[in-house]
């Protein structure tokens, strides 16, 4: 269906040719100062036509706030966002409309549906994501005025042009310069900013890697053809706790939402991949007291474990496919099984990374908005309780030691 | 929380030390001849103790059907299912309780839910996956009586120790050569049996790979350490049309369910991570007559496009991080902060891949089954309307050719 | 939340004072002939000013699908529908803002929210119902189209102005006239049409009886004040199999429906209040054969057994209270409990009875809607598993006289 | 579905003749001290058995927690509670089986899953409500606890013994007499105990008309028949601000919550039925500063006012039908539609009302919960926000008059 998060939830509408598209959020906290220019921003890092890397349709996508705030406040209740759609023209027909695009939806939407839209696949189209990113404009707001929470996405890499040089475990002797290397990265992710990744239009903060990137896009672009890569998010400062045992772990709703983002092909937390060749001891992330609560001296985990977060820096990485839609003629069937060439007409990315960036920090900062209110909600009920409920404190008195466990003070040394 | 699915709905309950663990399963159809047969294989698969490769816990893990069957046959009301845990007793309490297990989950519970089960982690536990298990082999039976569905997992690597060659596009010189790789595993996926992948207790089909592997696991279990890998799954027979637009796109919902298995940290579905880097016009999945309607001629979409099934295999890679619980002492540091070493004792797997395998395989079935009916509902809802509403035959009636489109039957050439 | 539904899913949105209020509805089926002349006359039925019994506020309401059809079909995708506010002024604040309505939603919003709306009771406007309405109209033509399903409704009593003479048992001499009344009843609901209804401003199909309730509202507007009175709703022609056990038994859902409706305080299906003062053995409807399978003589159940639709029609009652807001002075207090008194200024309603009658219809399509695509879903499953599977099929096997039976077909005499 | 609430949410299993019967919690707050002891006494209020007025049918119905606590407390994972059938005999099969129970369920589970469980009515039966009861329990300990809320509910009339004499509105010279009535029965609901209403085994509290009730009751058992009545509940120290606006109403839920337990007719809100005919000025509930708070000096609404809690006490009705299993012998048909006689052997309760109270509490408590989790969350989310945004605060300001409102705290006499 349409929506997404269980607290904060998100139902989109529209696809391409129709009067509009846009977003109904529910159970959006009241009191948030909130206005379209708090929405605007992200929507106009999505659109198309922002540089020569991605398709010329230059479309304004102007987001109108219908309902739910009031003299700039949320009340509480149902936020709906109107964006028309500039191209509301019926398509025009050609012959190009007998075929099935090759791995685009036309075919699996007529399989599903028994029915199929002038723009073929319907709400595959990459404009749906604009209720996504204009929901997750809202729920952004929050998390930074609350708890200074901070989502960046950037360009890893595009085809073969990589930015981080993190490979799998080699050997026993390597471990010190290998770990270095980890690390590094760990530490980039802690202080990676949106305007660096913006400096760029490829958005990838690594000038001289972005500039290469540019040029594979390009040369894919030059013969009508079209190229994928990958994304890094981080997610800096979300509180421990966060995501549900079994079903609901936090990397398995990050992946759920990652994976939901048009062209996506994979989706790593953590060492991800990577990991599965890390021995046991190495890939463990050691605990260490930083400040009033644990911290871990590594972060293969990607700042969760056991399906919730520990209070790291969350970070993963979402693979993207080339485009479907390209210039170069493709030999395929009509959808009566008839044997032709397909070649696009009109205007098509070359490569939907640039552009994807912002979509994929809105995913990421849905689904920690949905996993925040639960434990919020959650931590609200079990403070109500009386205070002696800690199963580690009654573990000490049982030892005999009676020391104070989980509350982060410090115990003295017999312990250890 | 505790329930996957929303048709075909599956509750879990249990953790380590407590009475039982099991499920409920709501949504079953009615009329499926089912008994306790028909769930233990996947629990036997699952269980610990069945190799030198796994923990030597041996627990039985017998199924009782509580309610939801009579005389051999579902009634379409919800089926508990409950597998007594044979360890109950209360847990010793040691000095390794002072200690969070690094990468494990003691820490992010005690954060979430501010009070420790004794087994630490609690849900969190291998076992509370008994009753996905059991849920999908329920599922499972459905599948293959009425679609003829089947579901194959195996171990595709081990720490390094991989079978399969598939890697990235390299050069335009060489994409007959590097084509032929992708085919040929396109067609072992076609055919890989279960009862091939439990020909070695490691769970890989491959017979001199399957050996190496073993070795590999038998070397992190010498020195009391642990390594992970990654598990390949195919979903054969599929009808078209699973999964949803948007949010709930059939790979958003597998990469759900699969990084919702305890000790994941990958996904990718078809070409995954190696689709970044294969150009669109070698990606896109031609598309061919093949009988009664359209298919592919490759599958580098992992038969899925624009989030729905188009009736190609569906198959994607799953990765496992090496088990947190090791017997190698750890520098690590107590709840309270305090700097000590812990050295798990006790029996731990080395390694989870060879007994994830059936628990990957339940995943993916309850997935299937949630969306097949879903599908199977929207199908018949649509087929009560009046058949004229097929929008591309309006096409056609606009070009002027009065063809008939959309059907799986043929129209004259001039179409191409 | 804003949500109604598990499959035909409509989430509304809008104040009174924002710019719009409106609807998405997911999960329509595809290929429903659709367009805004479907979903305007019941608006035109809800809006105000259609008499002089009604707040003379005249509002058009004029309703924009947004998305999700083409050519005049539904997609299969969400259709947003959009309804401009008129009045988007902001609130002119004035003494009366200092008290919250007595029995208004003024004050419980601001507990629940912390947040207070210009126009008070936020979401608990009638101009909410407005995307309800719309919704349940794009169902409605679904219903009629695949079932022949017909839902009608009307005002049955204003005040102590009744419709129906029916009372509860007295004693079983009586009892012949006293069941005649009850079937002259039904007969009147299975023949009962919307033209009658609309035939008089107050939505009461009976001439005499509806001059009478419009003398008792204009008695009420007259000095100021307001009056309730029920509604009755019959759903005709409505399959066997609709709503679920448990927890959302078919006439749970009707009563959830009907009390989301603002100012009503009650709800009866079939006998209701008058069912628990009839004997058993005369409330319990007994079974005939009516064509090719079971009817009941009477139908004191409603048309629900156990929870699911038996095939009969569909009644029950709705109670609505007076209107919160009326132009006499009440004496109350301030939200900071300052003593005083509250005269509402402005235009309303006198009795909302007249214009509500289109909403319990809705809520009744909406409900109907949800339970039959389940249900379609079910049987759709059910259909695909083997045919022998009929356990009273067994049954009479077991007693050893072969008899088919629970399909509809005779078996002889000796049974009975 | 076999699901009831969003975030405590309840999962029930469990047919007549199966093994079990139960139900999973998922959501429990941590550190909740819980036992069995906790939950066994409204079980056995709940049991058949307990006095000649219900079913001779001796069932122990003991409850086993099998998971979710350790030492005695809660861990926030999900309960699993068991309750064993003593009787799971397969059916004995006879006549009466080709015989649908007239007003039963035995035909529509029949028509909506294909299949006939021995039991006809599956999931219809009973004992589906231990799983209800047992779950109530947990909750109603969390709520006692942590907020002293109280719920009661009570027979208040079984055919045409009634309890209370509340009656519409007759005119305005008997105003006082008739409010007066109104005000001792909101008297009597702040008090009324379940220690008095389990005094009599018809669980009405009022000694006199309970032993008419008794009466009553053995009238309809000495012929073989059966009979209703009505049942009243009241909940106490419920906060403010429970209930969801628009569809989810607190209202609403209830409405839902009662009419899904088995023989339910109908649903009161406050002044229910009678309100339809009360005039807005007296019906409306005038508001007085009660403490830190605003309370209302009447309570026609039942404590909800916009479908939202307003801390007064929340009150409702709930109509039985007649059980539909009599010894009399009744005209009916076969499955198979061939005239005949029924009359049912077995135990049966001539009126359920005496063992239907706990349930009704039960379903009261589990809405009341899953409200109160929703609520808490919402809250806990807003009071992280700067505290500025309180508009009746701007309002004040822009009225010039710098009057802190909304805050309880008074003003002075001027804004009267």
């Amino acid at each position: 269906m349409s929506t997404f998060g269980s607290i904060y939830r998100v139902t989109t509408f529209g696809e391409s040719h129709c009067k509009a598209v846009g977003v109904i959020i529910d159970g959006v906290p009241p009191g948030l100062p909130l206005s379209e220019a708090d929405v605007q921003p992200q929507l106009d890092r999505r659109r198309p036509g922002q540089s020569d890397l991605t398709t010329p349709r230059d479309e304004k996508d102007k987001a109108t706030i219908l309902s739910g705030t009031e003299k700039g406040y949320t009340l509480g209740t149902p936020i709906a966002i109107n964006v028309p759609n500039q191209d509301q023209r019926p398509h025009d027909y050609g012959e190009m409309d007998y075929y099935p695009r090759p791995s685009h939806a036309d075919f699996t939407y007529l399989q599903k549906y028994g029915i199929k839209a002038s723009s073929g696949g319907g709400r595959s189209s990459a404009r749906e994501t604009i209720g996504r990113v204009a929901a997750a404009a809202v729920a952004e707001k929050y998390l930074a005025l609350t708890h200074g929470i901070e989502v960046v996405a950037f360009v890893s890499s595009i085809g073969n042009v990589a930015m981080e040089p993190m490979s799998v475990w080699e050997s026993q002797e390597q471990e010190a310069e290998w770990l270095g290397r980890w690390k590094k990265w760990w530490q980039y992710l802690k202080t990676v900013q949106r305007k660096e990744v913006d400096a760029s239009d490829v958005r990838c903060p690594d000038p001289e890697i972005a500039q290469k990137m540019r040029e594979r896009i390009l040369a894919s672009k030059n013969v009508s053809d079209s190229i994928g890569g990958t994304i890094v998010c981080v997610i800096r400062n979300a509180p421990t706790g966060l995501g549900e045992p079994c079903f609901d772990k936090l990397e398995a709703k990050l992946a759920h939402a990652m994976l939901s983002i048009p062209a996506t092909k994979g989706f790593e937390i953590g060492s991800g991949f990577a990991g599965t060749d890390i021995p046991g001891h190495v890939h463990n992330d050691p605990f260490i007291l930083r400040g009033e609560r644990l911290g871990t001296t590594t972060n293969f985990s990607g700042g969760i474990q056991g399906g919730i977060s520990n209070g790291e820096d969350i970070y993963f990485k979402v693979a993207f496919k080339p485009p479907a839609t390209i210039g170069q003629a493709q030999a395929t069937a009509t959808y009566d099984g008839i044997d032709g060439e397909l070649a696009a007409k009109g205007r098509h990315d070359p490569c939907v990374l640039p552009r994807a960036v912002p979509i994929v920090e809105a995913m990421a900062v849905l689904t920690i908005m949905d996993t925040l209110l639960q434990q919020l909600g959650r931590k609200a009920a079990h403070t109500l309780l009386p205070a002696d409920a800690n199963i580690p404190a009654v573990l000490i008195g049982e030892l005999g030691k009676g020391k104070v466990v989980g509350k982060g003070k410090q115990v003295d040394g017999e312990v250890a």
